[in-house]
């Protein structure tokens, strides 16, 4: 291991069984953490190559259980978020990319740090859960083509280390890093196509659009070895996406996007993602994948998939119908401009880290999340307001956790005199 | 920690309370190993500056207990070596020194690689024992003014756990933590100056005169920014020092230079080192410094020493008096020049690494060592030969062994038609 972390640190190339090598004996604790974090602080240095990267993943990948969806005879598609604000995008577009015939597995994540995660999200629909048997998750599959769940505890265990190591040595931000632990997780899911969203700007992770040119490149480079076509697709997150930012709040502007009404930030981007992964999924002909979509949606059959979808996974169908029912919270603070204008600037970061002081998200793993909580943007950049308009509605239940949200929003909007020259919300598509 | 190793890793300074925090966590073992050797990697990469380098040392000197030779009241000077082949210089020197009227509480260390050590050498002496009681440490270095022992496994705990780590993790070469590392058990020795001997060359750990300098004057910083003059002298490595390499054989060139005989090179380096640290010690004017220590051997007080000092340590005096007492090999090999020509090529790496080979170093920490076994060499560089000449005469005990050592000789000497320019035996002095 020493000439290996040597060989690295020196900027060689490991081969593919001293890789291969390394994470099979890490996952059977016959090397220790302290060989690994040195090894990996030298990889965030020195980075790994295309070759190297296959087969670290692979091995991530073959660490423990894979899933065995062979009974499923659907083309199988998932899609993953790198992370931003507001982005609730898995949601409408599961069902939607089901009822049009393919099959979702979808694993998500819980939210950490400033970005929500889809679970969270998801558990705010009374009764529903993202636990489900092995065995019922195929049936599940082949049935309604959608599963919503969370990661189980046997699929890649060595992601679940080397993650929990990364994060107490200091070795999280190197592309190499992400892309195998994001790749690993996904790859075990037995998929026929991989749609990445991978956002970009002050509320993603990648703040410019090089950096997360090289990430998704790197994603797509690790699916192409594995033999598994992968679209990245880099999307603007400067500003928080859709108008509702909270847990109960996006399943609302979910579902309002299910019945083709809802922010059109959302609908364009779930429209695009769901067409990409109808064409991963086998049809190649992007127009005829979009109606595909659009009649999903416009039919009822997208919406009627979520209502089983949530039916299935032990939820209330009654809130998908009336998200009045979702949790409310207590009171209302509205945030007014103080001057007219145009405002320029609303901000994703600032208002993903007001959400989790509000208590919607979480600083660390173990706090306990209040879905009601959240935001409803009223000015987004670009549009106009007047003196004392509604900047955006924040629904609180804890006095005080609203006023540390607060201090968070001091800086999150900006009004000026002239409409800014906005980024695209699609910056590129790479494959 | 997990912030500190971040500073660290994007080039960032630590400041002396962090540096101080990290070593005392750790020697108090409250941070994890994982995390270290995190660190210590991103040192390797970016390096400590010397203000990081005074408050780490300090902190490391400080982690355990510290001499105190407060009762001694000569002055205390003591020198190290980075580590060569055939350097045996620490052996008169100490004598000579202590003849001189300073005090040299000399802790010195074993072979390891393909470098010898003080320590087995001076175990080759009938009786003598480099480990001593603390109380007997000052009364002799009162009485003599000399004791060479092994390091006290009280002293510098923290390096004792660094270093270790740092050779299972792949961050050792690295000048600040090599620096670091020397100089925390040098200062805790409770010195009134310090003369470091920085081997250059293909023997040495440093391969060009640029790195031993970065070395040296990394080392000398330390020294300041603890306030101990501390002189550092480049020399040459890439052949071995004197005639001797082994363990037995080079106490007798020792004793050898401490008659006023033996190689020039030895001697000419004995003589410089005695000097510079007579300097340290007060004396300002090295002709004078370089008088006394030319006394203290044509007197041969210096050798008296070297018989008090043995028996003061549990070995034979006899064997000091007639070294055909120190252990013999039983049979001895000559390698012969194939041609005529001069020496163009005599090699310190190749020659270390077959002593380690004949059984007279060590290729693991545990290996038990031969002191009988070794090199006199007849034909050192810029030396005239005929075909059939002697290169090296080769003592051993085990035939195989002797085979192992004389297949990594094949390179170790080159004859040419010319006389080469050699580099200088004193390469640069630093203060």
């Amino acid at each position: 291991m020493v000439e290996l972390i040597r060989t690295k640190r020196d900027g060689g190339e490991l081969d593919p069984d001293a890789l291969k090598w390394i994470i099979s004996e890490y996952t059977a604790h016959r090397i220790p953490d302290y060989q690994l974090s040195s090894l990996l602080m030298a990889i965030v240095f020195n980075g790994m190559s295309q070759d190297e990267l296959g087969p670290w993943t692979e091995a991530m990948l073959h660490s423990g259980e894979v899933l065995d969806l062979s009974e499923v005879t659907k083309p199988k598609v998932d899609k993953h978020s790198t992370g931003g604000v507001g982005d609730k995008i898995s949601i409408p577009l599961a069902p939607i990319v089901a009822a049009c015939g393919v099959a979702v597995p979808m694993m998500s994540g819980r939210g950490l740090g400033h970005t929500g995660g889809t679970l969270d999200k998801l558990e705010s629909i009374r009764g529903f859960t993202t636990v489900i048997e092995p065995s019922a998750f195929n049936d599940q599959l082949n049935d309604i083509g959608v599963v919503m769940v969370g990661q189980t505890e046997t699929l890649v265990p060595a992601d679940r280390r080397i993650y929990a190591l990364r994060g107490a040595t200091g070795t999280v931000p190197s592309v190499p890093l992400i892309s195998s632990s994001i790749m690993s997780k996904k790859l075990a899911e037995d998929l026929d196509g991989l749609l990445l969203d991978v956002k970009v700007g002050s509320g993603a992770f990648m703040k410019t659009v090089q950096d997360a040119t090289t990430l998704a490149e790197t994603m797509v480079g690790i699916g192409a070895s594995h033999g598994t076509p992968v679209t990245a697709i880099l999307t603007e997150m400067s500003q928080p996406l859709g108008r509702a930012v909270g847990n109960a709040n996006e399943i609302a502007e979910s579902v309002d996007i299910l019945k083709g009404e809802g922010p059109t930030d959302v609908r364009r981007l779930t429209v695009l993602f769901a067409a990409e992964m109808l064409r991963l999924a086998g049809d190649d002909d992007i127009d005829r994948a979009t109606a595909r979509v659009m009649n999903a949606i416009d039919s009822g059959s997208a919406y009627e998939t979520m209502i089983e979808l949530t039916r299935r996974q032990g939820g209330d169908p009654a809130v998908i119908e009336n998200t009045d029912l979702l949790p409310q919270a207590a009171h209302e603070h509205a945030l007014l401009a103080t001057r007219g204008g145009v405002v320029t600037r609303c901000d994703a970061y600032d208002i993903g880290l007001a959400g989790v002081r509000l208590g919607g998200g979480r600083a660390t793993k173990d706090d306990i999340i209040d879905p009601a909580v959240g935001f409803l943007i009223e000015a987004k950049v670009g549009e106009s307001v007047d003196e004392g308009d509604l900047l955006v509605r924040i629904a609180y239940n804890d006095k005080a956790k609203l006023k540390s949200a607060l201090h968070a929003l001091d800086n999150a909007w900006e009004i000026g005199d002239e409409a800014p020259s906005t980024d695209d919300l699609i910056l590129e598509e790479i494959r």
